[in-house]
Order: structure tokens, then sequence, then C-alpha cells
């Protein structure tokens, strides 16, 4: 059955706090979106909000108007990641009366709708369902780290970033469409719940999940992938960045998942950790690569995010990323990423490196 | 009331699977460890097969004789750590026992008894407890990182290790007891299950705690064990190592934990991660260093495991690296760790670096 969801961004869509709103603006499998619900941009299309493309998604001020302009609508998903991942106390309103109205919620915060039961009373009598996505697995559907991702032979690639919230999840998605348009069969193995909530097929919630198995998780859902796909390349979307204090992430990618390339994804305009003065300020692009070179693996491309940059701007961060880098520097939003498609293809032919360390 | 504990080995106790009753049997400050049940090494006393030092602490076949030898027993600690953390089969006929007799069993598996209707249903009819150390908190119990250890004006130093089952753990215990001696107050923040069961105040399971959580986790047990005791240096056990592939783990004590200073173990003779060798071979010292001050962190002293090493091979290893590194060199179990005491001492008057990154 067709799904049609209705985006709840409650006033943050203008903000990278709503990156999950935008991932699914952007495209998604798993659902149509037909419509965002975020007062401050009613009126508007949520496509032109987000990037000046009419992508035919209005944004509204109420469920109401919503469901009267879209009476097919099944689903309403909760489509911001804020800090802590605890659902803002006014979106419960949005929620009852989605719920009420019949419409499933889907959740993709720490704070789960199951455990409230006025929701679950309420998805009850209005034949709505309540979906957490970030529940976590029941143990025994978890995987341990065994050594099987040795047995990959097509390269596998991880889109990092310097920072959380840059664009590593949408880089690695048209990667792999650019790959797909170039006749390559490449696969994208997802890390977060908004990877899930696309449609992905293979992947797991990286940050829900206990820390004793991401590594196996992670291996499980390349090796599954490579061996049902039998893809010609692997991209595997990065969660927050190596020295982000509030939860560095990125070993289980280069390591558990034998990643031996990287796409790193960087805002030259943006100066702290999560824009937060008191976590630190983000570290040059040299000292990040040198940093993913100390685990083994090396940098092949840039990709920019251009945050906070004029059309010029961006063109001299990519014409001096150049120089200075010495690899292809990306404006994936701008220019799309397909020059980087004879790269890609090129690692391919390269024999896969062992495992062993320097 | 003084808790009297039995470590369930069941013929482990001679592996590094053992792992967690080496650790009681050195010291525990939550039980008296009063008895070992391990077949094969029954009849000895467990501190002479673990080090040749007589403990006082008997091994047992059946948990029969241990409770006719000692009837104040109050619990049984399944003391192994094996690979995956499943409970293996036939110790569960030992467990049954136990609850059989009245005890109470303690339980640092992934594994938890809690979910054995039978084993529940035994110790509801025996009046025992059953005590999963590794259940995970409760959400509502975690913390997430939010930049207080920033306020932390005490050094903090990593205890990290180049692989698993090194004696992070034990070199990190040493080194508190070895500034305490000196004068100094030292405080442990344990991250390991091991850790709880010997009685630490400080700190969280690390393997078990839901990743979004684990950088905030490791913050708050930092930050509140200085605040508490104010303490003047703050040893931080580390887990696994930074490159291996099973888990790798490291950049959280060096980033959200803020710890400028570490002391590295080694095992100059273990070639493999994990003893493994399709898990690779464990890199170099000199590339771990590396690697670690890539993260803008220094390792002021190497400690080394002399497994599988004579005596004398112990002491010209301690010798080699000692010139090849410039650094001091610990034999921690061999010599004891009171002569970096100094080098630590003068942690504490320097100034703390500002958390820039280079």
């Amino acid at each position: 059955m067709q799904q049609h969801a209705l985006l709840i961004t409650a006033g943050l869509l203008t903000t990278s706090d709503a990156k999950t709103a935008h991932g699914l603006i952007r495209g998604t499998e798993r659902y149509t979106v037909r419509g965002v619900i975020d007062p401050p941009t009613a009126g508007r299309d949520a496509g032109e909000v987000l990037d000046g493309i009419h992508r035919n998604i209005p944004v509204w001020a109420t469920v109401e108007e919503a469901l009267a302009a879209t009476p097919e609508l099944t689903h309403a998903i909760v489509a911001v990641a804020t800090s802590g991942g605890v659902l803002p106390a006014h979106m419960l309103d949005t929620i009852r009366t989605c719920l009420t109205r019949g419409l499933s919620v889907v959740n993709g915060l720490h704070e789960f709708l199951n455990d409230k039961p006025d929701l679950v009373q309420l998805a009850q009598t209005y034949g709505g369902e309540l979906i957490d996505v970030r529940r976590p697995k029941r143990r025994d559907e978890l995987h341990f780290w065994t050594g099987a991702i040795y047995s990959v032979t097509a390269p596998i690639i991880a889109v990092m970033g310097t920072d959380c919230a840059l664009g590593k999840r949408t880089t690695a998605r048209l990667l792999t469409q650019a790959c797909r348009e170039a006749g390559l069969s490449a696969e994208m193995i997802y890390t977060g719940q908004t990877g899930w909530l696309q449609g992905g097929r293979y992947g797991f919630v990286f940050d829900t999940t206990i820390n004793d198995f991401v590594s196996g998780e992670l291996e499980h859902a390349i090796v599954s992938c490579w061996q049902e796909t039998g893809a010609d390349l692997l991209f595997v979307e990065g969660q927050a960045a190596l020295r982000n204090p509030g939860g560095p992430c990125g070993a289980e990618f280069l390591v558990s998942g034998n990643a031996k390339a990287v796409v790193l994804v960087h805002a030259p305009k943006r100066k702290y950790y999560d824009h937060i003065p008191a976590w630190g300020e983000i570290p040059s692009v040299e000292s990040e690569i040198a940093l993913i070179r100390a685990y083994g693996s090396e940098v092949i491309a840039l990709a920019i995010n251009t945050e906070a940059c004029s059309p010029e701007e961006a063109l001299a961060f990519q014409q001096s990323y150049r120089e200075q880098l010495g690899i292809p520097v990306l404006l994936p939003l701008e220019q799309g990423v397909s020059g980087l498609v004879p790269v890609l293809q090129a690692l391919m032919t390269k024999p896969q490196p062992p495992h062993a360390h320097s």
C-alpha cells in the first residue's frame, strides 16, 4: 500500500535540527511525502524552503489544513533530530491531533511514543500505529563482529564528516545515484534513522545500538548487502565525526567496516562542533585526513557543505582545497557528484589491500 | 552486610576468558572472594593459579564442596567474559545448584539471568537474587555529553591498550593505589563490569551502553567523581583498542573524556587482535602512539603485559622500548608502578591544556 506522509517539524524546518525532514524532502522510497507542518514557513513549498527547488510539497500551519487538502495521508513523521533526541513538548499536541485523525505516527527520536500510555490509547482507539524507529533491536537480533567483512571484494567507501549534520547521508545517496546512472551497481548502507525512513534495505541505526554490537551490526549490514546484491561499490553513511566530543565516531567504519576509501564532508564556514563554541573548534581538514590515514584509510575526495557561503565563496573554497589537498573537491548540492565516478570506478579495478596495519 | 562470594569460572580459570575472575582474585571492595569453582584446577589456591601468589582462595570442583567448607557464602559470580558475552551452557547447571542452595547469582555477561524463567523461579523459591550487571540502564538514567568535562582541572589519564584483555583495568587500579600510597588523592573511573564488581563507585559499563549515551555517561562519571572526591588525579579504565576490528574503542576517552595523558598497555608477544590471525596483526606501539597523538593526547608511559615472556625477555623488552620510545616503561605485575608517580605528580602542576585541536 502506498504510504502518504506528512512531516512534522514544528517550526524547525529552516534549521539543521530538521535534517530528517530535509532528507525526506530530498527523496524517500518508503513514503510519498505530501506535506509538512511548520507554522513559521506555512504557505510556502517545502522544497523551496529547503534549497529553492519547488517539489510540490506544501507547508501547512495545522494538521487540519493538511488533511483537508490531502485526505489520502496515512502517516505523520516526527522529522526532527533534536539535541538529546527528546520530543519537544509542543510537538505532542500535533502528534495527538494526527492520532485522533487516524494517522500512524513515525518517530526517530530517543524518546519513544510507545512509552506514552495516552498516545498508545489514542492509536488503539483511532486505528493508527506508533512506530519508534530508534527502538533498539532485541538482543537475539544483534550480531557480533566476525571478520566476514574481509570476504567482501567490492570497494567499501565511507562517507564521513568533520562534524554532525553536514550532509553525509545526502552525499552518500548522491554518490550511489551517480554510480547507478553511470551503469555501476552501487549500494548504500544507512546508519541513521533517516536512512531507514528513506527506504534503505541494508543498514542499522548506529546511535541506538548497544555499544558492543555496533561493529557486528555494521559488518552484517555491509556483508549481507554485498552478498545479496553483488554490488560493485558499497557506500557507508558515516555518523558524527572522529573528534566530535559529544560522540566521537568513525573508527568503526574504517576498522570494523574495512572502508579503505573515505569521502570527507566539510563545511569551511563552520567553526565549532555542533555550532557550539564550548565544544571546541573543528580541526583543519588536513588534520582530519591525517587522522583517517593513521587508521590506514585514504580520503579520496572532499565534499563541501556550503552553509553560510555565497556561490562565489563556495567556488573559491573548492578551488583552494583542490590545490591544497590534491584530491577532487565536490560541491554535491551545487554541481552534483558525477565527476567522481571515474575515481570510484578505478577503485574497483585496484586489488583490495589486505587488512594489515602499518 | 558482608558479601562472601564464590567465583564460577567453569574450567576457564587459566585462560584470559576468566579476566573477570582474575580481577576479583586480585582485589575487590564489593565482595570478599572465598573460593572458585573450576574443576581442572580444583585443590589449588586461586592466587597461585593466577600468578603464583597464595591468596587463601581455594578452588573447588563442585558447589557442594565449596559450601561445605564455606557456609557463609552469600553470592556466586559468573566470573568469565566469553566471546560474545554468551553464557556457556554447562555453567547453567552450576548456577542452578547455587540458586537452590540460596545463593544470589551475579552475572556480567550479555545474556541475562533475569530473562530465564526457570532461574527466576529458583531465585524466588530459595530467596536468592539474580543480578545482571550488564543490564542496560533505563533511558532516563542516562546522560548526554554536555561539555562539563572541561571544568575538571585535575589531570585525566586514560589507561588504554593495543588489544583487549591486556590488563588495562589492573594497571589503572595499581596506578590509583600507588598514587594513594604516595599521599595523592587519586580516583579510578571503571568502564567494565569487573570494575563494578570490584566495588567501583564511579563509572559505567561501556559496552552495554546505547551508543549515543557512551560519551555522556563517561563525562558524567568523571565529572561526578572529581566534584565529589576532589581527586588530584583521575584514572580512566580503557576498553578494547583503537583499532581492534571487533569493536574499536578509545576516541571516547581521549575526546569526550578529555584525557590528555595516556598510559598504554601492550603485550610484545601478542601478534594478532584477540589472538585471532583472521582479525589482523596488532600494529606497532609507535603507530599506536602516533594515532593517539593524532587525537591530541600524549602517551606518557608504556605498561608491558608480559604474557608468554620469560623474566629475562620481559626485562629486555622494557629496556628496548625505553630506548626506542623515550618514555617510562612499566612492568606492572613484576615491578609495580610506583616509579611513575613522580611523572603523574608533574601532570598536576602543569596547567591543563585547553581543548583546542591542532
